[in-house]
C-alpha cells in the first residue's frame, strides 16, 4: 500500500511503498476512512525538537484517524471485523499512533491496540470522527473533564479557531451559558449560529456575568490576564492554547477570588466516548475541508502558511 | 474597661474608656487573655482603601484573640462560663471581629458568636492559641485544606516569615516531606532545627526533587514564576503570599505538566480546630514577641517600620 511517510526533520513527506500492517497478538488492523491533518504534523515535519517523538525513521505521520477493524489478531476479542471506530492516539506507555513507534493514518491502514480503540455510532460520520481523536478530544477534555462544564454554569471560552468551537459547542450542548472571546470579527459573526449568549473581542467584556469557568483555547498571556480578572469568585481557567508562552497576570485576584488555575492537555479515550456520545444529536458540526490522501502535503503546506479555517480531513476510498 | 481604638485612617489608636460588652441572644463575651497584633492593623490605620471595612468608627482592632468566655447569652448552650477559647475572627455573613461591626482583642472584652468559638485545649497556650487564628489560620489552610499536605508527600514551602514558618511546621508535623525556599540567610540557618529535608536561597534549586505541593507564602512574582517551572507533573501551586501582585510566568510547563494553581486566603472554624490539634504536641512554636496592652501602639509602630521577627502577641491580666 501507499503511505506519506516521514523521512526526519525539513524532509519533504514521501509517497512510499509499505507493506500491508498484520494484526499480533492483543492487536487490530484498521481500514482508515478518515484522517485528520493537524499543524503538530506541520511542526514535527519542520521543528528538530519533535524528533525525539519517533521511535524509528521513516514513519507513517497521521494521528486522528476513524475507520473499520478489517483484522483482528490473537486474543483480541473486545473487537471485530466490521467495526466502526475512532482511534483515541495515546497508549498508557506513552506511545502513539502517528508518533513514536505506530504508523497513522496517511496511509490506508494502521495496526492499533484495545487501549486506542472507541466505538464510532452509525450516528457519527468518519470524518468527524477522526476530527473528534485530537482537536475534538482536547477540547472536551479542558471543557468538560478539567473545567467541569455543565447545565447551568456560566463558561467563558477565548478563541473560537479549531478547538475553541468545538469546546463552545460543547458547552452549549451541555447546557451551559456560553459567553466566547474571539479577535477575528467575521469568526465573531459566525458565532451567533452555535447558540452562544454572547461573543465579543475579549473576555473582560463579560466581566459582570460571573463567570464560573474561562477555558483559554488561544493562549496569548494575555489572554490568561485577562481570563483571570474575569473570573467570579472561587472561578476556575482551564489553559490549552499556547499562542504565546509568556503570560503576565495580576495574582491579587487569584488569592483574593480564591481562583484555580488548571493547565490542560490531549484528553483520554472516556473523553473520546463521551465526546461520540454527543456528537450523535448531529448538533456538533466544527466546519471541516474534505481533501484526498494525495491532497495531504498541500493540505501540510496550506497549514504552515497559516490562516485556515476548519479541520483538513482526508478521505479514503471515495 | 480601656480599650484601644481605632477612629479613621491616619489618626493614632487611643486608649478610650468604654463600657464593658454584654452578651446578647446566642453571644457570648470573652475575657482576652491574648491578642496579636497583626500587619493588617498597620494597613488598617494607614491605607484609606481599608476604611469600607469598618462599619462603624470608633472600633476597637485586634482580630487575633484568645480568651476564657465569662458571660452566656440567652439561648448559647453550647458555650459555658470558664471555656477556653480561640476566636476565628471571620462570620459566614462576612463581617469579622476586630474589622467590620465586631469590637476586637485590643480591649480586654469582646462579644462572639458560636461561628467564632473553637475550643482551645489545655495544652495550648492562649498566646498560641491566638496567634494560630490568623497567621496560623491563613498558612494553614493553603498548606494542608487547599494544597492537600499529607504524609508521605514532597512539598514545597517558599518564604519561611509568619505565615511560612508555620506553613512549613505543619507539613513536617503531618509528615511530609519538606523542602523551602527563603531568602534570608539567618532565617536559612534556622531552619534546619524544624524538620525540613532541605532549604535553599531559591525553590528552583529542588527541580530534581519531584515536589507535588508548592505553597508561596511570599508572592513575589518570581516565586510564582520559579514554582510553576519547579513543580513534578501534575503538582499544585497554593498562591498565599502578596508580596507583589504582578508575576510574569512561563504558561509551558501548566498546559503540558497539567499543574494547578489556587489562590487561597484566611481560613475556616475547621481549620483552626485542625491546627489547635496539631499543636497539642507542643511541637509547633513559631517565634512570638510577648508585649503588654500598653505596648500595642509600639508594636504597630514596630511593625510599619518592617524587620520584625516573630508575631507580636499582647498578654492580658499578668
Amino acid at each position: 500500500m501507499k503511505s506519506w511517510r516521514f523521512h526526519g526533520t525539513g524532509k519533504p513527506l514521501t509517497l512510499d511503498e509499505v507493506p500491508e500492517p498484520q494484526a499480533g497478538p492483543g492487536e487490530v488492523v484498521v481500514e482508515v476512512k478518515a484522517a485528520g491533518v493537524c499543524h503538530s504534523d506541520v511542526s514535527a515535519l519542520d521543528d528538530r525538537g519533535w524528533m525525539p517523538l519517533f521511535f524509528r525513521i521513516p514513519m507513517t505521520l497521521g494521528h486522528e484517524n476513524a475507520g473499520v477493524v478489517v483484522e483482528v489478531g490473537e486474543g483480541m476479542d473486545r473487537w471485530k471485523v466490521g467495526d466502526r471506530v475512532g482511534l483515541a492516539p495515546v497508549m498508557p506507555d506513552g506511545d502513539a499512533i502517528g508518533y513514536g513507534a505506530w504508523d497513522g493514518g496517511f496511509g490506508p491502514r494502521l495496526r492499533a491496540t484495545d487501549a486506542n480503540l472507541v466505538r464510532l455510532p452509525d450516528e457519527v460520520s468518519f470524518e468527524l470522527g477522526a476530527m473528534a481523536t485530537d482537536a475534538g478530544l482536547t477540547a472536551y477534555h479542558a471543557m468538560v473533564s478539567v473545567g467541569g462544564a455543565a447545565k447551568g454554569k456560566k463558561v467563558g471560552v477565548i478563541g473560537l479557531g479549531g478547538l475553541g468551537y468545538i469546546g463552545a459547542r460543547v458547552a452549549v450542548l451541555l447546557g451551559a451559558e456560553v459567553y466566547a472571546a474571539e479577535v477575528n470579527q467575521k469568526t465573531r459573526e459566525l458565532a451567533h449560529e452555535i447558540g452562544l449568549a454572547d461573543v465579543a473581542e475579549s473576555i473582560g467584556e463579560f466581566k459582570d456575568e460571573g463567570l464560573e469557568l474561562i477555558v483559554d483555547y488561544a493562549g496569548f498571556g494575555t489572554t490568561t490576564a485577562a481570563a483571570i480578572e474575569t473570573l467570579a469568585e472561587f472561578g476556575t481557567l482551564v489553559q490549552v492554547g499556547m499562542g504565546r508562552l509568556e503570560a503576565t497576570v495580576n495574582t491579587y485576584p487569584i488569592i483574593i477570588n480564591q481562583l484555580t488555575v488548571k493547565g490542560s492537555k490531549s484528553g483520554t479515550k472516556a473523553d473520546l466516548e463521551a465526546l461520540y456520545a454527543l456528537m450523535r444529536s448531529g448538533d456538533l458540526n466544527p466546519p471541516m475541508n474534505l481533501i484526498t490522501q494525495a491532497e495531504i502535503p498541500d493540505a501540510l503546506g496550506r497549514l504552515r502558511a497559516g490562516g485556515v479555517v476548519g479541520r483538513f480531513i482526508a478521505r479514503y476510498g471515495d
